[in-house]
């Protein structure tokens, strides 16, 4: 893929989430990586989306020098690097303050898997970082989200969960690709209505395990049989 | 009706369940049967509905044998196919998550009917089946699930009681044909939106039997009134 | 006003409600009367918004005797006449199962004036009927749901308080024409949907009566400054 | 900056907020300031948002005597006027029932900074005033609602918090120009609906003042980062 694909890619990812509802005035952003040249492109800071081309996005090495474009990039690029550099299978990364998956994240609390929509793109529950420290606000702060995601993921397989929630903040997403990651989004979104609705509903019943595996492995493991060859 | 009027029809009522808010992306599912032929229609898995024409929909025989079409049917073809077999009468099968009606799934809860669009509609609550066995899930799923649902309406009528609520999962409903069973599963999703409201405000007061039957009558009896004749 | 004018302001009005969001498929019926001539013009029942002409109307006497139009007027047409008999200076009734008004019914609740907008179009509680009884269900139940409206407005001004819930059921407003029915209907899903949404916030406070009432006749009273002149 | 092109802005605020779902009907209103002439342009009363030009709008001077315009002006022009001559440096009001910051109104609750958007925009609770007196309604009542927000302001800083919740009422928010007022508003909404879910998942987490102050400083403070320079 030549840098100019990866930024359509980029672009459209961005836009996107913006169709899909998930985002409000230039809140949010989408990147993407190209792991051979080591480059990463993401959505400038605070450019409205309606008039947002592919020659407004920023380039930047993996260590954030800037490479090509005239505007800053995102303010949250730094926790963009960070979950390219720990998650080293990921192609593309997402930041939305989506509605849903916003509360769940300002209530502290994990997305338990209650449906089948959930287990077939999250094998476990969509976790919820800790509450950062000062010090992980005071300086570094878009960097020390970065780490405080990877340490919530010391135990957990970035590729089977590719969301987290940061407790009172909003949702870092991501995929095999910038389109990929803002799917992932858009999915949780979704769950995280569907499970408040659930818990209103005075249920949420964790499904189980071998239903969870079942609809996980049914559409990404070895033997998946959903969509076409 | 010949099998391209069939075709149509199933198309359709895909593409209905997408215009009415039911689905996100690619999920959901509706097929529709000639029962003199034997054939049933179902959406093909994984296909973008923006691009979906009548030439992809997939012809199976009721054993699930392929008949028509290049693409591989929806993952949840064997379900449909359970019910077309055990609901002789039915004539579209529609499968959806559904955000209200999911909800309900979720937490486990049948919809009681509380309201009169509710008892024009379905003649009783709307239930929900057992949660699936770990035997159930590991071979044989989607066949399962179709039992499932079949076990459940071992005491109901699926001709007045058109959908079910599958336990953490989402939404089969069916009806005399596959326009029909769409146009069912939206008023489930409407049914379960309110009263899941109904249910926030303090109060589910299961409406009469009097006017539950007076409503279902009033639309489906010998002596319905509703509508033009 | 001639009766076509009429026909177009009932039309007009059936299209509002759908434009606004509160009814599904044909769902819902507007009427309007013209008081001198002693006619009631009302949408057919069943026949889809989307190609409903003025021609499609059906025109019946206050009594409900068929004067023009081949098509059955609305089921409900007994209650908008019980209305219109029940309510000399109302112009216009409007039926709705629109979602959150709904779910106040169905919880079998009447909306408290806890709110401005409420204050500015319902002077009081909109109110909620009895459930109907076997008997009252049983044979003329819908000339019988306009009684029970009318003996919940026994101590109540329909002219002040333009709405009212029917339990287990929906909406019925009215107003001085179809069309100001139909805005009535709008405003009262809009303050159901805030009152319920307060409600969960944990607080249903009464508005005072002094603020009740200078919102009510800054709009409606002798001295009333809102709008143009 | 003519008055004309204040004109064209404060039209297009008001248009904005319809937009963006803020406003039912004719409801809602939003004006701006030319601090230098001491006018203020405002939505006149009552005119659909959908026919409104900029000749429509009603200038007034800052004690409210008309200066050009044919129309009334909103009925909460008094409070507008408060406002502008309590906050010297605010540019543009704006006055909505949007639907989940009045949840929060009429529960009498102000909302509580659980989440960073809210930081990024509110440095602190978005206020929520006494419900106002028998006295203070019944006359000069919209002239009085501007005083008992000014009051509750009395220790807060109108800049860095702005908006309010007026009891029982609605919002008021404001901001540098009417544009930024109206963008201001926007916000309040959809910070006032993901709490209002986080708040029915059990947990209104307040975030640290670090975090707070980090984000409100990112965005407003003398190092701002956000956005392009």
């Amino acid at each position: 893929m030549s840098l100019e694909q990866l930024r359509e890619e980029v672009l459209e990812a961005n836009l996107e989430i913006v169709r899909r509802g998930l985002v409000l005035y230039t809140f949010g952003n989408v990147s993407g990586i190209d792991r051979e040249r080591g480059l990463v492109v993401i959505k400038p800071s605070g450019v409205p989306y309606e008039r947002m081309t592919c020659a407004d996005l920023v380039v930047v090495s993996l260590d954030g020098a800037p490479i090509e474009g005239d505007l800053r990039p995102s303010s949250d690029l730094p926790t963009h690097l960070v979950l390219y550099r720990s998650f080293p299978s990921i192609g593309g990364v997402v930041h939305t303050h989506s509605r849903y998956a916003t509360a769940w994240a300002q209530a502290r609390r994990e997305i338990p898997c209650t449906g089948t929509t959930h287990a077939d793109y999250f094998h476990g529950p969509v976790p919820v970082t800790d509450p950062m420290t000062d010090e992980e606000i005071a300086a570094g702060y878009e960097h020390n989200t970065g780490l405080v995601i990877a340490r919530r993921f010391a135990n957990l397989d970035p590729v089977t969960i590719p969301a987290v929630l940061v407790a009172n903040h909003g949702v870092f997403a991501w995929g095999k690709s910038a389109a990929d990651a803002a799917h992932n989004a858009v999915v949780l979104e979704e769950i995280a209505h569907v499970a408040a609705q659930a818990a209103a509903l005075g249920g949420l019943f964790p499904i189980s395990q071998a239903l969870h595996d079942k609809h996980f492995q049914r559409k990404h493991g070895p033997a998946a049989y959903y969509g076409q060859k």
